[in-house]
């Protein structure tokens, strides 16, 4: 193998002659052998994008040569358009803060702007990683304004999704809006409501999981870009410092601001647990949607059957013809891993010290695997699962007219002493729970039909049958 | 022990004659012995308040006899004094979504109205628990509803001493603002700043905490009273459908509405995950913060010691003169705590099923928790701590002139690789930097002073000495 | 109020005459106002059992006055006996590593034994707290070896209910052997089995958990009692150092052990993590077996209704009749909260910082809960739920019949896909897969008997039967 | 691309002529597109290793025919030496209790060994995927079994590090023996030690999480393969049933067992969470340390500086000479990381139902990841930071004696009250605890050397100092 050999402070090593990464990433690949997995590629382009801005602003300052800034620019868009990436060979669980991830970004546009510059790879006094590519710069403000831009670039997509699953369920939820069936609480049978209302339920929590994750985006929205190594804008030239934001936000159209208090915005990490909190919620709620949805499609013989999933793959490797909830089982599964992600992303961000929280490859690395496994796993609820379910809706009619659940629309007539008899009875002995009002005279035919009626118990007519269910309560 | 027979559908129980509670309460108490701990008085005060609401609304749709409500209201009024508690006898964890806690709450009231009226307690047919206190209402309206209550009232006392913690941090922040200390970075040396730069931090992430738990309270204000059952309002009058939120605001000044999807509302617990999310959050930040303040204060010889935390008790049993952290200790102690909190409370959300959760006893067992242990962990962390401590100006300003850090502030005009030769050779031999610089005749001696003032480092003058420290970068 | 003015190091403060505790606990008591909860009474009691150890101790070894040897241990004998304990009035959460705990616990010891002596209570001249009472300890080692005693002591009755559960699901076990079901993999139905299997698999999962909380155990004997401050010993007389342990284990019959290493066992808390393990697997197991409980027992008549649960209480405030699974309901609900607890232990141990860890009061407050809640958790599950557990075997065994599972058992003799379109066949037109088979003349009549015999299915005729059932399978 | 086309129950799909997995792989691929992560290497292997032993055991039982064993096991023996790991197509978390990583084990092999039988791909009728490669089985006993032998697989070279981790850290205890530093407890200042002892309590911890890992091997040692689908072995050989652990044992060399409760293996997931618990054990036991190592090496010039690491890489872009504890970092995050699988593993393990727990991928994924990324940080931890670090002796011995912390050892001498006074004096004065106390005449000079000697009050002398140090105190 061809090499060349680099220095740093800490010694000589050989670098492969057409690697365009350098001596301190090298070190950074020896060092942090953890995962296996690279940076996002998402987060690699966001570290070019701002050290294009980076350049923009420095040269606009006169404080970076302008041959400079354009090979330094040039490089910067290879890597956005998702050339050079094989080039981040560090480690995307590292120590320091991402100094590596940012070294890495340094050194191969520095090498990448050299070549193009007609010198060869290494010779950094033609550009420099740290002089010229990192100029006004430092890892602690390139690091998490890049991880702040990763999600918001993350987020928009899973809402998207998220948006498709609202629409899908509202959709079937006017499916569904005439499906009687037997409301369960605590799995036990209580009172009746229609497929379609519980199909609206599903429709309305995600509404305010989207709403909560809208909302969040603010808090990635102020950066400490311009801060570099604690917040005092060391080394950072007046004018980059106040134009650095401005410049991104040309570049990727976001409202980004900087933020008033670039120490505090250097040291905390709040803003990336504020994120984690909001899919976590979503992951709760989703995985309670998917328990449900297993739950009303058990069977088909020995469960709940109301409904039956789209058949999507087999399910067994045993069991000739049996067809699983594999799409909602792979939600829950994602849920449980972004709830523990949650975990390690709260621990990791209270474990800051002082003016730097050197522990961020940790939590990009778990919550970046959050937004990108959510969508998946939402994409593929749609799509393979909700848009699919069709309702038995006999079998919950059967199963409703089978239930004594319906006795509570009696308290206000009977009382719940008198009510709680009748269901006992019609329980031990079968009897229908009418049959047993009337043979005991207890409220007559007509009304029996009205009170119990199950569009109006499942408040289907928006109250008006309500009222007349209980006129008669002051009887009792 | 006098006693009197009560009976329910699964038996008859003795009760205790001066007992208000009844026999569905003993049954619970018997069932669940397992934190030993009683509900929390502000959620008994609640389930009153509600209950009081339902009275006033039943009784104005003609639904509830007047002289049934009177006493109804009447008893609600002496629980909401803070009477009646010790009648509250089941465990704060408890099974069946809290039917136990309403129907103490239900038979407590019922029998102290009985007596009110001039009945023996247990002649249900005066006032009965099911028919009467709880008419129109379900375990599953009132539960997560008084629940809400209880959060926003919980809240408030958190958000002023959140407050008072924030505005304790900004006034240290300016007694501090002329102190010039090293930062640091991963916990080395890296470049200067002011004490009340440290502290002003401090103050900016908990403002974030308090527009987080603010904002939070909405998700409390949504309630789902007057669904009853499961959201479809079976055997609530429509009047009172219609009316109990806004009669529940008469009596609290709250601007609490309905949920548009009472079944959604029912079923869903994500509004109790959201506000611990924001608990959670602060718990972050103020363990960080606390962290910080022990390290800062740490010595009083062989530490950082550039903080002094008032002394509140003798540190130790055995070393005598040892002052210990003991508030910020018990501040992250609490953290912890709530952190792990959190995470029971979304294993208990993710747990609903079908049309209810049935495990809020534990969400709001660990809710309130977290609520009341905070505030009372900032409480003492402001008057036992942030408002005394005090300065250590000389040690700090030694401490960092004689650090190499302020080497960083050369990198412009010597590049980064010839600093660190200088941050080396300062580091081996002990020569301070701005010798080495002299000696070499790298910067002259004045532009040296303008380049390496401390408070210029600091940006404490705004951007202005940076301009003038930055001047000759050209030259690189 | 009468009081006497104490001093210490900070300053002086009243007591009230009647307190036995003094200025340090007051000081405690004002510094921290957390839970509002004291001190576990176990662990009060321990801690004043190793009091009673240590002033034996030093009294043997003519380190400590006899006199007041004598007075100090009559006072211990007081506290674990269950007396003074309204005397330990700090918070169960406070900063400090439990300094305030300890010196509570010197200060009521001195007192009350100044008292017995004839002197008037704060007089420290007769009793000191500090050098007396703790004489030869510091919080550092009591602590954590009383927190050690509290865990072996709750443990026991913990596994003494857990081994009453695991027979209970015996007993089940063998009254439901013969009652053939339909087996249910992912909810969906799958192959026979029968109902003993399924309570004796939840007895076999729960002995791995009573070997792991059994075999726990030893890792709370190894304790650090003489390293005092920080593992070293300081100030412990040699004689008390090497006789202390055996001088507790004479007074409590436990085969506790000094740690090889007190350094390490004075600042890790690992120990504490592994108990707190054992019980989140114990929460696990537990929550999956009370949801199949839950989900077997759903119904009346819409769930699977496979077994009745005992009726414990009214279910519902609204729904009369209704009778819901509340016991496996609070199981569940204290699997979370252990769970959620398991963190919070697990961070706080992760925050101890070189010779001590600070966090142990939040520990023990989460883990003692744990325990406590635990054990009435289980006591109630088995003897308001298990153990009146019965099954409804015609509805077992009509809902195998009507599924069409069996059709695994053809694979062998048919293939998996031939037997995939009979299960096809079958769930559509509903006509059994026997007929099916008979009616292609698949497999003759005689065999098709055997093959689907379900006792044989369900392989409760160990094997013998599936020889049988496969014999013919080389004709595939 | 060229095509064929392959039919299951749901339909028919193309399948890339150059395939070896078939259509139910690619149902599962089009379903889960979730982390975009592959199956784990030797998670395939084990697949593979269990295939080949089925294979054989079938073989034997004359269930097979000899012929298509053959090419079975030849094509398992491919995969386990590393070979078609890129037809293994399917994301890591996917539905279905791992059916899909299952069905793509079976047509990879299927396909493979009807090529290497001479038969185009797809022709099932030679070798079927369910029929024959997996005969006898069921993704419910084969994917948890090989999920096992993976956990088993991994843990090794774990403990390997681990053990080197330990003599590392005794290494190093040896070699700083004699260094006499400050003890600090809560971060104040506390009594003398040496570095040594130090570095012994983390060898001392490690050896316990050493132990737990080997100890906990054998949850993993306990499989259900031979259970089939839900425990009840249907459609698995007698002597299949009987043979198949022996005869996978013959192949690794492990002591496995097949469950005695094959019911109960199949549905507890429960040995799963108790390997995560020791891997969490131990995060919680290396984050302490590296935290320690990180303080201890804080600095140069404005921390404690006892230590210091080696340098392994720059450790700023922006700050010259600057060197980060980047090991230690790295490791905390990986603890941080394994907490929050951990976390996940429990919530996956809780959510099993009935007789199947439908969510190990995630489990997997998760657990695995915690293995591999704990034994690549202790592996740099050793290599890259431990073994190189060196004590600042003398800065050592200069805190020690400019701290009061020795005015312990005058407790037993003077009282705790003197003594405290005395601290508080040299503190304010900065007059050393000795001046005061000669000057005071309280205790004579040679008795005051034997006291105050550093290497007696670290309890180097093994006692024999202290009982000296103590001779005294009977006149307090």
């Amino acid at each position: 193998m061809n090499t060349r050999i680099e220095t740093d402070s800490i010694g000589s090593l050989e670098i492969p002659m057409e690697a365009y990464y350098g001596v301190q990433t090298l070190r950074a690949k020896n060092n942090f052998n953890i995962t296996g997995k690279p940076l996002h590629a998402t987060f690699i382009k966001n570290i070019a994008l701002l050290k294009k801005a980076a350049a923009i602003t420095n040269r606009d300052a006169n404080f970076l040569d302008s041959d400079k800034a354009v090979a330094i620019i040039s490089v910067c868009d290879e890597i956005i358009e998702g050339r050079l990436h094989n080039q981040f060979i560090v480690d995307a669980i590292q120590g320091g803060a991402g100094t590596s991830a940012n070294m890495n970004a340094n050194e191969v546009i520095a090498n990448r702007a050299i070549e193009l510059l007609g010198y060869p790879k290494g010779d950094y006094s033609i550009i420099h990683p740290n002089d010229h590519v990192n100029m006004g710069q430092s890892t602690n403000d390139i690091i998490p304004t890049a991880g702040k831009l990763t999600v918001l670039e993350l987020i928009d997509p899973l809402l998207l999704e998220l948006n498709r699953l609202h629409s899908a369920f509202m959709q079937k939820s006017k499916e569904f809006n005439t499906i009687i069936k037997m409301g369960r609480t605590q799995l036990q049978d209580a009172v009746p409501m229609t497929l379609g209302q519980s199909f609206h339920a599903y429709s309305s929590v995600l509404l305010r999981d989207i709403n909560r994750i809208t909302d969040v985006k603010k808090e990635m929205q102020t950066v400490n870009i311009g801060g570099t190594a604690i917040g005092t804008s060391i080394n950072a030239h007046p004018y980059y410092l106040h134009n650095i934001t401005k410049n991104i936000n040309k570049l990727i159209n976001q409202p980004l601001s900087q933020s008033d208090d670039l120490i505090d915005a250097t040291q905390n990490l709040d803003g990336f647990v504020t994120v984690s909190n909001s899919l976590k919620t979503l992951a709760v709620n989703l995985s309670k949607i998917c328990n449900d949805l297993r739950l009303l499609s058990s069977g088909p013989k020995t469960g709940f059957a109301e409904i039956t999933l789209p058949a999507k793959q087999n399910g067994s490797s045993i069991m000739p013809g049996k067809v699983n909830p594999v799409i909602p089982e792979v939600v829950s599964q994602v849920a449980f891993h972004v709830i523990g992600n949650d975990v390690t992303i709260s621990m990791a961000a209270e474990a800051g010290q002082l003016e730097l929280n050197a522990f961020e490859p940790v939590i990009f690395y778990n919550l970046f695997e959050s937004l990108d496994s959510l969508k998946g796993a939402i994409e593929t609820l749609i799509d393979n699962c909700i848009l699919g379910i069709t309702a038995n809706e006999e079998h919950c009619r059967d199963l409703l007219e089978s239930s004594v659940g319906i006795v509570t629309a009696l308290c206000p007539y009977l009382g719940y002493k008198k009510s709680a008899e009748i269901a006992k009875e019609s329980l031990t002995t079968c009897i229908p729970v009418k049959s047993i009002v009337l043979r005991d005279h207890l409220i007559d035919d007509k009304d029996l039909e009205l009170i119990l009626d199950p569009i109006s118990l499942a408040n289907m007519d928006k109250g008006c049958g309500a009222t007349l269910r209980i006129k008669k309560v002051a009887s009792l």
